[in-house]
């Protein structure tokens, strides 16, 4: 692999380029992305030069979508005529099936896997890019075509050389699963930061212990990003709540009641296995 | 104030000690306490030296009562015969009707003052007692009694000598603003983790980000204590349960519907306001 393309140069497109150098890669890096984060992305040394999608698609080994789901969904079929045969495209979407389908209808067959790399930040933009953000991070990669090319074993290798906990499944696993441990938890830290918003009782908002803190961080992210996120995880998401306000209204009907402990330990056990890597 | 008691030498209650001696208090401090946090709380200069209730309640200016809110429920009314007239009491339970109207049961009715320090650690017991742990946090006070003694004044100061922000409310007040900005978002937590605990689906306990770690890091506080919160605020926890459930409700139902962003918004807002500092 001699030429990588980052379209998108955020948060994880720049650190995915900074990664790529501390791990060795002397291939060029390209970025497709705004002036501004091309700038900030050239003096931290996460792309060498900014190229437009037309010479990323005619020359890259690896085109690497780092945008929002709504730019890769709006860069997919742009890439399709201009892209050379030798080229893999890979995106850090957050939600798969949407992305992998849009893939299958614009570009060949074997030239597209899509990624999610779980990692992240409060902050956004290039500037807060870090290479060691997917390092023991889980990265999943869903690939659609059972005869894959070497490129991709490249690719593979890459992410490990990153420090990246590599994991494969199909599209709808990814977001099956990723409903329950990222869309629901951010949906419940919104719905509880909306919640006491809308009380009207005094000192809501000023007598809190740290718990509140951890409890609403996840609502600081941006509105738009998760509007997307929704748009192409609707039917799992609608899953997750349901078994999410299953579990609530058994806790509220045991409450005061010895039972409700026993929810307590399931929680407490999850909540330490997490922490530990034990399987549940 | 020349002689303090602390009740149940664990976190809390070591904490206060420390902070005691790091705004100056030259007084001595007893502890109440099982014989091997009494030795522990010696050794970090927390306590002075271990004594029995009854010599506590006799000889105290100030008892202050820092175990579970069971034990401060069981060990009010055994302070009533023992405990010396100048003597004021409070405690330290997440909770204040219960524990303010056993009080009013059993101890003169100028004798007892409500409290509640919203500070903590994951950690508990007194290794983890810290002089700073009270420092810039909330610290609730529930009088009951409009004639309050001068004793009261001093242990106002002392509160304030050790950093803590004092706001006073009856003790219904305390109990349903609690409900929404602690017991709420415990429940929330443990519900979370308890659903995740009950999917089938492979890989929920691998593939996960930091918003996750968050979300679960209240479901890891021990279960029997959270029984005897929610045992004595169950009305307020019902009521902040059922508001949180509307919103949740309003959530599922505008999934992928562009007003969703509201509820984003009003997260966001309030999310961002707790930490500044800024009213909602």
């Amino acid at each position: 692999m001699r030429i990588v393309s980052i379209v998108g140069v955020g948060l994880i497109g720049g650190s995915f380029g900074l990664a790529l150098r501390k791990a060795g890669f002397d291939g060029a890096i390209y970025g497709v992305s705004s002036e501004s984060s091309i700038e900030a992305a050239r003096q931290l040394g996460a792309i060498d030069r900014g190229v437009t999608l037309r010479e990323a698609a005619a020359e890259s080994d690896l085109i690497y979508l780092s945008g929002s789901i709504e730019a890769i969904l709006e860069t997919i079929p742009r890439l399709g005529e201009a892209l050379n045969k030798k080229c893999l495209v890979t995106d850090a979407g957050s939600t798969k099936l949407a992305i992998t389908t849009a893939a299958q209808r614009s570009l060949p067959a074997d030239a597209f896997v899509g990624g999610h790399p779980m990692a992240g930040k409060e902050q956004r933009g290039v500037q807060a890019a870090d290479a060691d953000l997917f390092r023991d991070r889980p990265y999943i990669l869903t690939p659609t075509e059972p005869a894959l090319r070497p490129v991709v074993a490249e690719f593979r290798r890459l992410l490990t050389a990153i420090g990246a906990n590599l994991v494969e499944m199909p599209p709808e696993e990814h977001d099956a699963v990723v409903a329950f441990t990222s869309h629901l938890p951010q949906l419940l830290s919104t719905a509880l930061a909306a919640t006491l918003a809308g009380q009207d009782t005094d000192y809501i908002d000023k007598m809190f212990g740290p718990g509140l803190i951890d409890m609403t961080r996840l609502s600081l992210s941006a509105p738009e990003i998760w509007m997307s996120v929704i748009a192409t995880n609707k039917e799992f998401i609608d899953k997750a709540l349901g078994a999410f306000q299953d579990t609530l209204n058994r806790v509220r009907k045991q409450l005061g009641n010895s039972e409700l402990i026993e929810v307590f330990r399931r929680g407490q056990d999850f909540a330490d296995g997490i922490r530990q890597g034990r399987p549940k």
